[in-house]
């Protein structure tokens, strides 16, 4: 069988995020359908993270195997055709066959997206964090490069999934301001069950004042969620970056 | 009387335009009952203009009457607790009597908005007009210059409105790109029903070698709408800039 690699964006809003439910429209099982359609066969997707409700994805990987022979080149726009247009395929790549959407990424990027301001802007409903206040962004950098390194993020997760380690490698933290959007750009070696937006929360409730950039260290070591900030919304959320040894997708 | 001038933005999508329409929800009738629950009275909003079915406004102006005492300040809280989140009210203004949104207004500004490149990008669903091509940037300017200044714009309009003339000044038009996003900036005195998609089809035509960037002024002359390139979909099209004398709002 050939194992084939998806490059794609979604725009999360109508999915129950990622992953495949009972009784909910989701992601991966928009996909499967379609991709049923293009291959004729029953087609299982493995994605590269699971992406809660509301949560967008501006690049996102899958892998799938099939007997198929329909061309890489070709597959994305068969697919496309066959997807509703808040979900697009850009690039279909053969891959080897130990090739897998999660466990072979050496990177994540995620970007989380707040509409600063005392007036919300009609066109980023669900698309951004609608937060009327000012942040104090030295504040809130000051605070994420505290973050930045080899750190055991279990202060800033949701429990809820299994995974044999807390650890994370976060590579950089970067947050920019564009009119009155403030985006926080986090790179890791991965991301542990809302990661991302339990330091968005955390970076805000240090620009109110809540906790102080040097008290991160202390957070940190603590691994105690109900010290740090809350969990902010999942539509502020997309995942903006995964990486694979050789760009092979 | 007071007349209050308001400062809005709205995101056309779920609308059928502006203009108050029997059977349809429109952006004038949904502010309308939100100032009227503010108000206490049955209010009636004047526009800038029509836009049409699922074109935006980024910003628009609309003026109404009332003897509500609110402060001018206060309104655009007051309103937007009771509008649907894909309008805002960003100010409000007392303005003298005679103040008219579409009469008083010295310019206006359209931006039609393309999207190129093979696929789709989720996020841009019903926000730009997807034209899975690569447009010719400077063909598009070259035309684009020729329609700068004062002509008649008879065969760059849908016939539809009764208007005393044809005639309008194109202060300018700009065209920028962003990543796969095509901008195309026009600004005016005014603009006719449909000028401005049909002024973005046109520019359109000539990327596709339909028409030649020096065939434009006998265009103009010719004052014939079937010889100009395609009305482009609303999705594409928003207001993005009106003007009033000492910038009153």
């Amino acid at each position: 069988m050939r194992n084939i690699a998806l490059r794609l964006a979604y725009d999360g809003t109508a999915y129950h995020g990622w992953q495949a439910q009972k009784n909910a429209v989701t992601v991966s099982q928009t996909l499967q359908k379609a991709l049923g359609e293009v291959t004729g066969e029953v087609v299982r997707v493995t994605g590269c993270g699971r992406t809660d409700a509301g949560v967008h994805a501006r690049t996102y990987v899958a892998n799938f195997y099939t007997n198929s022979q329909i061309p890489a080149d070709r597959l994305p726009y068969a697919v496309n055709v066959r997807l509703p247009r808040d979900i697009a395929v850009y690039r279909a790549a053969e891959v080897s066959d130990d090739f897998h959407s999660t466990f072979s990424a050496t990177a994540k990027e995620y970007t989380y997206f707040i509409r600063r301001g005392r007036i919300h802007d009609p066109f980023l409903i669900n698309r951004a964090h609608f937060y009327p206040q000012e942040p104090d962004i030295e504040r809130m950098r000051a605070a994420a490069a505290e973050m930045v390194g080899e750190h055991d993020f279990a202060a800033l997760r949701s429990v809820g999934s299994n995974v044999k380690t807390t650890v994370r490698t976060m590579h950089e933290i970067e947050i920019t301001e564009d009119g009155e959007t403030v985006a926080i750009r986090m790179k890791a070696n991965g991301f542990l069950y809302n990661m991302a937006r339990a330091i968005a929360g955390t970076l805000v409730y240090v620009s109110e004042g809540k906790l102080e950039p040097t008290d991160i260290p202390a957070l940190l070591k603590s691994k105690n969620r109900t010290a740090a900030g809350p969990t902010l919304p999942a539509c502020g959320l997309y995942m903006t970056g995964v990486w694979y040894p050789n760009d092979i997708i």
